[in-house]
């Protein structure tokens, strides 16, 4: 799957891992970074924009969310995008 | 957990269940349901609603989406909730 720039794609990591990796695009003057989540991995891209929000409070929003399917492996799976904007 | 009017739990029956749960809500005539998954069951709240779309394609759309957390059982977990707007 292709990796967007600002783009965190959620797998087999911790959900404290995917964390700090938006948290440091945030800090490195990214003014958004996206948290991507395919099939079951859904789940675990929600438990990591809420750990985010969990640490940096009003310092963040969610800015939008986008949602859809597509095909890996003759397969289709559902994904889940998360928009984290920084709040100044 | 509370079910409130017009939500739809996602819970341990098949996508399609929940998929004709949430069609036969909007011909009965509500404007809006709710899809709302908990923890694990998030990723399956995204493939309902990616059926309902497959199936009423531009009947409907993604009205909005909250992400959070609440507590059950003293442990935290995240949720989401998808509403579906139905389009004239």
């Amino acid at each position: 799957m292709d990796k967007k720039p600002n783009e965190v794609l959620v797998s087999m990591k911790n959900v404290e891992d995917y964390a700090l990796e938006v948290i440091t695009l945030l800090n490195q003057g990214a003014q958004e970074v996206d948290i991507k989540g395919v099939g079951r991995d859904i789940g675990k891209a929600v438990d990591v924009f809420n750990m985010i929000k969990d640490k940096l409070g009003n310092g963040v929003e969610l800015g939008s969310v986008s949602i859809g399917s597509e095909s890996r492996d003759k397969k289709r799976l559902s994904f889940i995008l998360l928009r984290v904007k920084k709040v100044y």
